[in-house]
């Protein structure tokens, strides 16, 4: 087992890490800018290193910085959590060079991945089915419509480099597709530094539906079951659910299987998800491959009884798998609610500040990851997420009035919070018969609203 | 389904009973004390109504002023707790007398339960093993110590009316009777205003197992599992576990059956507990029965994912037992830790006082049952317990690991607390084995003292 690593993040997923670690022998070296010196993260590790200033560039994306007090405090391996620095595959490069142990995929697997288009390709020739598209380079915007009316409105424009929902438009006919292909690379350039895009049909109202995967080093692949992450906000997650009540055992099982052959093709290791698009008559695509911890991983934990964080650092200790997808047995429902630290009646707007009181909810089958307590300064240069409250009950109905209960519960004074709009959302018709797809979320607010 | 009750409690307790109430749609009255203007239970109550001063005799305890609360708000049950007027019988009379649903058994049962010589009796005409003793009237010293002579030394003078470990007495020798035999009846006296006492056999390093039960009104009465609580100081309880590493398969289901058999011996209704004493020879005894919800309950929901609290109000509603006895899968296990507000290197005392920061463990298997905020202030009124933290884990070593880690994150400042002292106990290594009675913790301590 690894003796000692350092983690190279912050908030509630650096708590999350410092945990699994302390539950597995493994010191911890946390880092942090200067605004998170008085984080909760930098507050529980065994020791704890400045790496910069506030800002993300000059702390937890500086790789030189983060690689020195990696080397300084004498850790062998680095957990990177999820954004920052854990999908860039220089930086697990850089790990392997200084003889660090990237605990995730190798560095060849982030970089596939990490190019859509390139992992398209790639499953498209193992046999994995794909929405139909064009993922080889596209030399101008002629050709680009072209490959458009080929397919056939709609369709989807993507950075090849993306991710987080960003650079994608949606086009419906051939007159709006000049522009939106425009926006789509400048867009590409400015968040990925990278302007290439690809082309697929767009699927209507799909669902998101994402498969949970672990693979050891020895060739041992298994998946944990499917999260719904279908209720999204911009593209970006907002409650999550494991199981799906949308798929049977029957697909259940079938999409499984062909995660887990999706991520044997790729000789993958270490944990990982793919996300699948699920259309309304029940025909999945896989739609990319995400090579690190999840946000909403812990829905699965709570119905398999897996702990996903020790299963990454075992693995990276160089340990078999000692489960087989036989011990997998799901357990009733969970379902999680990001909670952010926003303005939900001002169209969201982050609300960064000093929690002045502070109550969280608790009780048999109700988990709470943070990285908050009552007299903490939420600083304004990160992600807007402060915590995820988790309930898992027997069945969804009961882990949806364990949520309401929850949430109800759940008192942050100071700042503005998404609380009760998760609580709106629980009420939702919709959302109760569990009938809702990607666009749920986004039209129920437009008719909220008018 | 009971549409709106009353909660005779305060701290931990009657916030889980909130918690359970709002998952049931159940509508929640909170009673305080002057001193708990602040406290959580007052206010995630749906309402909350003031019932006297400080102290537990003019406001927990005063029946008349809980009573017009109750009728006031338009209740139809009153849930007392554990405590308080828990497992008095005049309490649980006067609600049935005004039309009130005490949530527990009726009232002949908590009296004849709460009267340790009458239970012994009963137990013993049911075949449930007992202690050698003599359970009826004694009418003098002398013929208490014919008794003890027949008996034979070791002997235990307990308290008919008592409980919580107070009015016991080990007498090794006759020499040592008289003295023994006079102070027990005074601190009965002194305690429940109840000077009878009898006299059994005293058990040499036992352990205090004790088996859960529900039983609703139909007669279907099922256990779930036991509780390993020898761990206690002072005869008060300080750790508890369930399952318990002393029984095996075929003792716990032999003990499970025998602890059903005494509930339907006495046609007991609501939740209860049967404490028995086991020896090194694995001989058990049944000790007595808790008419009421207790504080360790939440070991026994880890593992068999059985709301209690709910099952409470379930069959106070008149609702049948949805469980069989074959539903019961005992699954992994799971260990509470009281903490408390004490000064463990100054004999316990408690601490009352502010809590000016507070940092409470969470994650997968971890589980906080309190009531308390930062800025709150405990009051010197009451118990010193301020919460419980709980674990669960694949096994026993799991729980443990998971326990160490968890206190390890426990932070409460302004206030003294047993963490640290929980955390020694985990690190003994005759507990780590399992290896422990209901001595152990008291020779320890006498150990390290010296």
């Amino acid at each position: 087992m690894l003796k000692k690593i350092l983690i190279a993040n912050r908030g509630e997923i650096a708590v999350r890490i410092i945990r699994a670690c302390k539950e597995l022998g493994i010191e911890t070296v946390a880092v942090y800018s200067q605004a998170d010196k008085d984080a909760l993260h930098t507050q529980l590790a065994d020791e704890a290193v400045c790496i910069g200033g506030p800002s993300s560039k000059d702390s937890y994306l500086n790789i030189a910085n983060i690689l020195s007090a990696c080397i300084l405090t004498g850790c062998e391996g680095i957990h990177p959590g999820f954004g920052f620095l854990s999908e860039n595959p220089k930086f697990a490069k850089m790990c392997q060079e200084c003889n660090i142990k990237f605990i995730g995929p190798d560095y060849q697997t982030i970089e596939l991945m990490g190019d859509k288009a390139m992992a398209r390709k790639v499953m498209k020739n193992s046999n994995i089915p794909i929405v139909e598209g064009f993922e080889d380079e596209i030399k101008s915007q002629g050709q680009a419509l072209d490959i458009a009316l080929e397919i056939g409105f709609p369709v989807m424009i993507k950075a090849a480099a993306g991710g987080g929902g960003k650079g994608i438009r949606i086009v419906r006919n051939a007159k709006e597709f000049e522009h939106n292909y425009n926006t789509a690379k400048s867009e590409a350039k400015a968040c990925f530094n990278d302007d290439r895009v690809y082309i697929e049909k767009y699927i209507e109202n799909p669902r998101h539906i994402e498969f949970q995967i672990i693979a050891d080093q020895f060739g041992n692949v298994i998946h944990l079951g499917e999260r719904e992450c279908s209720l999204q906000r911009n593209n970006q997650k907002v409650l999550e659910e494991a199981p799906s009540s949308f798929l049977d055992e029957k697909l259940r099982d079938e999409m499984g299987k062909i995660a887990v052959k999706a991520a044997k093709s790729v000789k993958y290791n270490n944990v990982g998800t793919i996300e699948f698009l699920v259309d309304s008559s029940k025909n999945y695509y896989f739609m990319e491959m995400n090579t690190r911890i999840q946000v909403e991983h812990p829905v699965t934990e709570m119905v398999t009884n897996v702990d996903i964080v020790k299963e990454q650092l075992k693995i990276a200790s160089n340990l078999k798998l000692e489960l087989t997808q036989e011990d997998i047995v799901i357990n009733g429902h969970a379902i999680e609610c990001r909670i952010n630290a926003e303005n939900p009646r001002k169209n969201f707007t982050p609300c960064p500040g000093k929690i002045t009181e502070l109550n969280m909810p608790a009780g048999l089958g109700v988990r709470v990851d943070s990285a908050i307590y009552c007299g903490y300064s939420i600083p304004p240069y990160y992600d807007s997420m402060i915590g995820k409250l988790i309930t898992h009950g027997k069945n969804r109905e009961d882990a949806i009035v364990k949520m309401k209960r929850s949430l109800g519960e759940f008192a942050v004074g100071g700042i503005d919070t998404n609380i009760e709009f998760q609580y709106w959302i629980l009420e939702q018709k919709d959302f109760i018969k569990g009938n809702y797809t990607t666009s749920f979320l986004n039209e129920k607010m437009v008719n909220e609203d008018a």
